[in-house]
């Protein structure tokens, strides 16, 4: 007998309920299916200029970083990639950190305090959960997209105008916060992020906003939500990224005030405590960031390729939330419907994600496409005929 | 007026205290200082073989991941990783992650429920105290390196006999954990592993220990402390590491048992909503391991540098603790002048780390030096050089 023989009754429930998880350990060219699963949204994971530039980092300075952010892992090129971000959100600083989960961690932590609260969207990201969870202020989860949601719970929190008032003085340490995927993870619709920061700024709050699935693919430019919104600079604004998705390589950033970054630096624990980014990482966002401003086109293409699967897939029946930045999700319903909708696209040749509890909630177990810039006529076609084929397989079924 | 204004004057309040952290963003070179202030114990940073393999990887499998462990995320070269990090620790199976700090995380939440105590050392790393408060189990924090604490605390909180076989039937899921550094991130010296893990297995908990400090540095071939122990493999011994010291890249690991790697894919947010680790960083690691395999002397002269570096403070006066591993604790007292101890080093040519509240408790701050297995004679000369200056120092004020 150990510490650890629950484990098997854990694995044995989780057996009958069609939830267990393995790991595919793909090869280099996803075992020839059509990759629309990764979150590579601009294509630029292979870039000849992506690589290069990772190629180059890791010689000149070394493959990893060696040391966390204030000990002796910040180089100049984490500095060029910092400024650079900060510039192209229009934002006035940025951090970066060692992934996205990580920067939600070190913003929502180091910003609230007992007396805080954090409103929450129902469909945020796990990693702002989390962090939530590891904050000390008291977090309300409120309805999907819903701004009036926010404007109550704050008001519940903070009540009487006296407490209001106590909770705004100037000894008091900490933000209330509202926090929001731009885009989210699973469904690929947007948050009102403008009504949101009005929000924030009429009640003295904070916006926190994770750009994870829309910088470099949601406005003209692939500046992301908040700023094709025109709220950016803004002193109540704080953006949270990561630069694994459309910037095609690993790590976080946060984005926002000097003061805000500046407080990260002193205070936010996960950015402390963390090893910093490795250069080849570094180096790799900074190259694909610079293609996204060089290549304004690619953005545009991997909403127009979202907005095109998304038609496709509406016309065979299927239901799709209407996409807003390059995540198309498909609502199948049951968790095992979905494994066998994902197979389906697998025998077709097409690769897509398959969501399941917890990922969201129970019963809207979902597909998941990507739609990639650099997505080709034939890859459109092969996967018409891969969500066709899922169509006939829910019709059948039901 | 800003829900954001109190930043102003948290940012005073740590001017007064001493505290404020700033980011010095270095060049290649480390601004031709000698550095002893990184994680970089074998020198294998910026090793031939280790750049190659990373940018091998960025050209074969792309600069980054693309999506979580269990979308797409999992390469052939993350199981190749994986596989050979099992087999030089002596352990069944291993998990790749993004950082030590998710591995932790990862760990501590996955393993316990809200019956479960968790049990840790007064000196853990900040990633095992956040792990603790994220998790959903109680923590007691007992003192520092002290088999009879973690003993008290874990019957204290099983109470009565009763309550200890109702804790323990099977219909329970989570275990109750003894959490422990390999070695102490700050101080360096080593963690009671054996007397813990017999705690383990005589009271049915289970022992995490952390050996980010360890791995690749302590016993003959550097696999580790608990493998150094003869504790492996054990079914009730969960290991966590980070990948970005002693194997230069970047990303942490879990070692342990199949059924608790099986566990964390099922379960572990931290892995399952971050995503994976860069190929680059997993190959650089990679090719590091390979060299300490195939270079067992790397390790014992990193241990042996150590042992040089702390025997010259003493002789100087000052106060180390006896290193167990490559990280070389010097003992300075207040945050003011540990910074000017720093600052001493660096005018002699040698960079050192210098730990302040909250990294190290008040009146504790050190100056950390990691012994590096590749350091020159002139490079030890240099440093007796710097640690003479400060002793000097030290005596004058005092």
């Amino acid at each position: 007998m150990t510490g650890l023989d629950w484990l098997e009754a854990f694995r044995q429930q989780r057996e009958a309920a069609g939830l267990r998880r393995s790991l595919h350990y793909r090869d280099p060219d996803h075992d020839g299916l059509l990759d629309l699963a990764s979150n590579d949204y601009l294509g630029l994971q292979r870039d000849p200029r992506v690589v290069a530039a990772a190629a180059e980092a890791a010689t000149v300075w070394g493959a990893g970083s060696g040391a966390s952010r204030l000990v002796t892992g910040s180089t100049q090129l984490h500095r060029e990639l910092e400024q650079e971000l900060a510039a192209f959100t229009g934002t006035q600083s940025a951090l970066v950190v060692s992934s996205g989960y990580l920067a939600n961690l070190a913003v929502i932590t180091a910003l609230t305090t007992p007396e805080c609260v954090i409103v929450s969207d129902a469909s945020n990201h796990a990693s702002i959960i989390d962090a939530c969870r590891l904050a000390t202020g008291q977090t309300h989860v409120v309805a999907h997209c819903d701004p009036a949601a926010f404007a109550q719970a704050l008001s519940q929190h903070r009540g009487t105008a006296t407490r209001d008032t106590n909770h705004l003085d100037s000894d008091h340490l900490g933000s209330d916060l509202l926090v929001t995927d731009a885009i989210f993870s699973a469904a690929g619709d947007a948050a009102p992020v403008a009504e949101l920061a009005d929000l924030a700024r009429t009640s003295h709050a904070v916006l926190v906003v994770d750009e994870a699935h829309a910088l470099g693919v949601v406005g003209h430019r692939g500046q992301g939500a908040a700023a094709a919104a025109g709220l950016l600079p803004a002193d109540d604004i704080v953006m949270t990224a990561t630069l694994s998705k459309a910037l095609a390589a690993q790590g976080g950033v946060v984005m926002g005030s000097q003061a805000v970054i500046d407080h990260l630096i002193d205070a936010a624990r996960p950015v402390i405590f963390d090893t910093a980014l490795a250069p080849p990482s570094v180096a790799a966002a900074l190259a694909a960031l610079r293609i996204v401003i060089t290549e304004p086109d690619l953005p545009n293409r991997a909403r127009a390729n979202a907005a095109h699967l998304a038609e496709l897939a509406t016309s065979m029946g299927l239901t799709v939330t209407p996409p807003d930045a390059a995540v198309v999700g498909i609502t199948i319903g049951s968790a095992q419907d979905a494994v066998q909708a994902r197979d389906i696209c697998a025998e077709h040749g097409v690769r897509v994600g398959c969501f399941r509890p917890p990922s969201v909630p129970d019963g809207q177990s979902l597909l998941r496409l990507t739609a990639r810039a650099n997505l080709s006529e034939p890859d459109l076609a092969r996967t018409a005929a891969a969500l066709a084929a899922v169509a006939r397989s829910l019709t059948g079924s039901s």
